[in-house]
């Protein structure tokens, strides 16, 4: 038997993690049809060989699989379910992935609304951050059907390098909120570790350094930890889409009936981080927050 | 010029941690006198070499450095300067190194207590757990001078992986505090994350699976994530006594003129856990007291 072709990919969002994924499928030998609402984002994408739709409807019905990583739930609605959207122009049989970061309710509802065009859909959140999404490294947490999984498994392999079916529709979604409040609490974790430091005469870097070799150690320590001893809060992953994913965790935790206290905590610090000017910053300067509130600055220059 | 002598040292304090660092100096070569409170705790270090003493006191006359690691602050005060305590037999030049999670303050104190004798201290907490222990691969964070650390570098190497000089007396301590809390509010975390997937038909062993491979992962996440998913809360370490290193870390950021929110909110529930009288399960029960607060269980079974 001749080996399988390859699918076809439409691509649909250029942003920081959009980007370096979709330079990844085109090096995988993917063809690759892509769309942005920026035309700026197409540029290293059209010289690395893909070719630009005007519409996400239009590519659509050029592909067998579209992939979305959009910002936001209502982004998602538009460019699957809108006017113009995938839904107007996909064929049957086709599947879509989802990578943004989205509402599970709203993910179940678009899953709902394509499986009546006999369209496939999973929700596939990432976690791994911009380094990830250019090395293929990221993780990948997969809500839907196990066939449509199975389908989609070649493509991200090329893309990440931990790839887990958590569940049905939505269950990849409820995957990245767990992600994410952890994330936060962790970053919440660093800062106050490294303003007791700071506040009791010891060097903050010095701390990060032996707690990274035992059981406080994490991802966030080094990274994150890394930015805010730094002050370099380049993103990485802003501190906007942070918030806005961790809105998301508390409207899941609460419409399951469930109190998430220290998630809020954490939620309110990335909140005041945003609503002080600095969504554009990494989400690491949470830590700014925790700094102002109490009268402490962690860097001496 | 012939090697030099390894130091004899005395070893006070055979608990869970204690114990396989005793015996990883014995299988190093050190000569090793040995007390504890509890007499059964002696036996497998006199079975392989070392020397029981009647008293803190009589201990520290035979060796040059001494090693405490017992469970609190007052227990340090009482063999180190207690009637019967290692001052009191101690020689001028004589080394004391404190591995035990106690006040910062306090072991400002009791350095200057065996300064006016002559005798140096280093605060050395750890951190890596019983398993840490007994790979000698605990990380080791220290305060005090740079020429008595020099001294102990050769027995931290035989006790741990991660050796940081951190700053003066006591800054070992805070940095151990800061450890304690960044791993209360992993916990927490984790806990709250375990919950929402659960609560939401999301299996929360997949979702601890697909975080390991991101920017979530911890050390937390992987070893109690595990225990809790297990519900095997054999210490470990203790919650009782991360309980009391919280009660350390808020008492410090209070002196300090610290508020240390999400910290505080991690220790009550360590707090609820020890009330419950759930002290000696490992620190990773904390967990129940979410699943009791959310009327929600992790495990099925």
């Amino acid at each position: 038997m001749a080996p399988r072709e390859k699918e076809r990919i439409g691509f649909i969002g250029l942003g920081i993690m959009g980007r370096p994924m979709a330079l990844n499928l085109i090096s995988a030998g993917y063809p690759l049809w892509v769309y942005a609402r920026r035309r700026a984002s197409l540029a290293p994408l059209l010289e690395a060989g893909a070719v630009a739709c005007p519409s996400p409807k239009s590519l659509a019905s050029e592909v067998d699989v579209v992939i979305t990583i959009v910002s936001d739930t209502p982004d998602v609605e538009q460019v699957i379910l809108g006017p113009d959207g995938v839904v107007a122009g996909a064929q049957p049989q086709s599947l879509v992935i989802d990578m943004s970061t989205i509402s599970p309710v709203a993910t179940r509802r678009i899953a709902a609304a394509l499986g009546e065009h006999d369209i496939e859909m999973l929700d596939a959140p990432v976690s791994g951050g911009e380094q990830g999404a250019i090395d293929a490294a990221l993780s990948i947490m997969v809500g839907g059907n196990v066939h449509a999984f199975e389908r989609a498994q070649a493509i991200f392999a090329t893309l990440g390098k931990r790839v887990v079916h958590i569940g049905d529709h939505g269950s990849g979604q409820i995957a990245k909120s767990c992600n994410q409040l952890v994330i936060a609490q962790t970053l919440t974790a660093v800062g106050e570790a490294f303003l007791l430091a700071k506040r009791n005469g010891a060097d903050p870097a010095k701390v990060r350094e032996v707690l990274l070799g035992g059981l406080a150690a994490s991802r966030v320590l080094e990274v994150h930890g890394q930015r805010a001893l730094r002050g370099d809060f380049h993103p990485g992953f802003k501190a906007s889409l942070h918030s806005k994913d961790l809105r998301i965790v508390l409207e899941s935790a609460s419409a399951s009936g469930l109190a998430l206290p220290a998630t809020a905590l954490a939620a309110q610090y990335m909140s005041a981080l945003v609503a002080e000017g600095h969504g554009d910053l990494d989400s690491a300067a949470l830590v700014s927050v925790l700094e102002k509130l109490s009268g402490t600055v962690l860097r001496d220059d």
